[in-house]
């Protein structure tokens, strides 16, 4: 499927201003610390702490949350500090991924490590964490406390698990016998956990519905799966003005996206042999990328993704059928689930 | 004042089976991750998974936590998540402590990252820091899910806190003008703050008598300072089969510690300008660090700390006063505080 420049699907414009002020909110600081760093990293000001509007992520997760809110009856205004909890959260593991992937730069600026060097990153992220947690237990809300501790165990569990696989990333650089049914295993903890605890904190702000919020939580983690995916592709063979990384990032590190995980394991043959042995060199020179990208071309492995994004897709939106939703509702869930699969950036 | 050989107060002992059992479940996983690595920490394996018995932690802080709970006439079991909370969140520390010291050692055992790199111990550390927040939510106790929140809300702060201090710290490696004030409030942060919330945690599933929460809360961060005052001393002074690190360990690092900052402070004249000159090299040579001690004795700063260490005990003691407790309970808390002052480990 050929991708098609794609913006934001207007639902996500809808939250936006008050999950920025939410967040604003959130980090409001006096004291010296790692708040400053935090700000910047959130593209609010810039290192010497001056004022500017530099873009900010998409914020996928809180748009994710207060629509699964909406989506199952609630008032999205009820999820609002689970909503700003999971975009901190998700940012605290940013600044840490900058950190084990030696990123230098990320959405096209200096990351915090790069400026204010490992130690002091490494604090201003785990403080994030620290801070989506707490942002989640406010009390502006009118959830009961039961609801609230069920959200919190519900973060603390995602991000365990989104932890979990950061760590089998790690240890999957060093291994060449990574296979898809490995890669799916990492990816649905890495990023499937933290999509599946958007959705379930939304619609758990929204309903007492039981099946309909495990409904939504499934398409959650389907969601996370077709992101990552397309993220796969984007760091393969995505363009460096649109994703702000070098292009074909993803391949200089020698990570095991799905394109390479599927060559080493499905292809037989020379173009297999060529592949493990690039990516058993300490570095990859440019010629050598252009190479990997050839045997991946060689073998639709762009294709390969793309397909296998597109039936999570369809899975995901399976799992919404037996829950309790308007037809405004899913289509909004639909067009989300498009815009993930054909994402440019 | 003279240093003796001081053993754990007894009090001490009462819960330690209980705890370590705790802190046992807590980190039983079976799933890849960063679990091996976290038991290694705790003592329980060696680095290839191997059961052993290596010396654990002294368990001060869920100690205290059950200590208080008790004192305030609750009962101890009823605080035990919390305790198992405070423990795991202090080993999160000190997992990241060790990476920005660059430690190569911690209780006689190489240190986490020293084993696995920094990477990894990274990513443990923050989990260990999620696993702690879990272990608060559980709802083995009979809390009411108010007070739960409640703790909650505190263990975060806390945390938060004590990463601002860590970062004070840091930001003072590289500053010369750091005043006394300056250095009680970074290590009323860094180690006041989780003390503090152990005492509070303990009260706080103990009693609902507010005053004498806050009482205790205010005793716990006192003696915060009492404990960090100490490892000061003990970091400069102490013998390096007492506390496991190698004599003068502080010195060596040029950390802005009590008995420095006091001469740094203090004293005018020349012994003032060799120190300001030693602690502005690159690196210290065996001499140089054998300098500091000399310049140190001359204007007899370790008896300084021990002065202030005894100040902080008796207006801890002093919080105690308005406090609703039995006498029994005020000996054993007395006792605590008198085993802070003196050991030597």
């Amino acid at each position: 499927m050929e991708t098609v420049s794609v913006r934001l699907p207007a639902i996500f414009e809808r939250y936006r201003d008050e999950v920025d002020q939410a967040l604003k909110k959130a980090l409001v600081h006096e004291e010296a610390g790692p708040y400053d760093m935090l700000r910047y990293h959130m593209g609010w000001v810039n290192e010497n702490g001056t004022h500017i509007s530099a873009p900010g992520g998409k914020a996928i997760r809180p748009s994710l949350c207060l629509l699964a809110c909406e989506a199952v009856g609630g008032s999205w205004r009820s999820a609002l500090s689970a909503a700003t909890a999971l975009e901190l959260v998700h940012n605290f593991s940013l600044i840490h991924d900058d950190i084990q992937d030696g990123d230098k730069e990320r959405r096209h600026r200096p990351t915090v490590w790069y400026l204010w060097g490992e130690e002091r990153a490494l604090t201003a992220g785990t403080t994030l964490g620290i801070i989506g947690n707490l942002a989640l237990l406010q009390y502006d809300h009118n959830a009961s406390p039961e609801k609230i501790l069920k959200a919190s165990h519900s973060l603390s569990g995602a991000i365990m698990e989104m932890i979990e696989g950061q760590c089998l990333d790690i240890t999957y650089e060093e291994r060449m016998d990574i296979t898809v049914a490995d890669y799916l295993t990492m990816i649905s903890k890495k990023t499937g956990a933290l999509m599946e605890c958007a959705l379930h904190l939304g619609a758990l702000f929204g309903t007492e519905d039981i099946k309909t919020i495990e409904c939504l939580s499934r398409y959650g983690r389907r969601l996370g799966l077709v992101f990552q995916i397309k993220d796969d592709i984007l760091g393969t063979w995505g363009k460096e003005g649109h994703t702000g990384k070098p292009i074909a990032a993803d391949i200089r590190r020698r990570k095991k996206t799905l394109p390479v995980v599927y060559v080493l394991n499905v292809v037989k043959g020379s173009d297999r042999e060529r592949l493990y042995d690039l990516y058993t060199r300490e570095t990859l020179s440019e010629g050598d990328v252009e190479k990997v990208l050839i045997i991946l071309d060689n073998w639709k492995a762009r294709e390969y993704c793309q397909k296998m994004a597109e039936e999570h897709c369809s899975q995901a939106m399976d799992e919404l059928k037996s829950a309790k939703l308007s037809s405004s509702a899913k289509r909004d869930l639909k067009e989300v689930m498009a815009f993930l699969l054909e994402r440019e950036h």
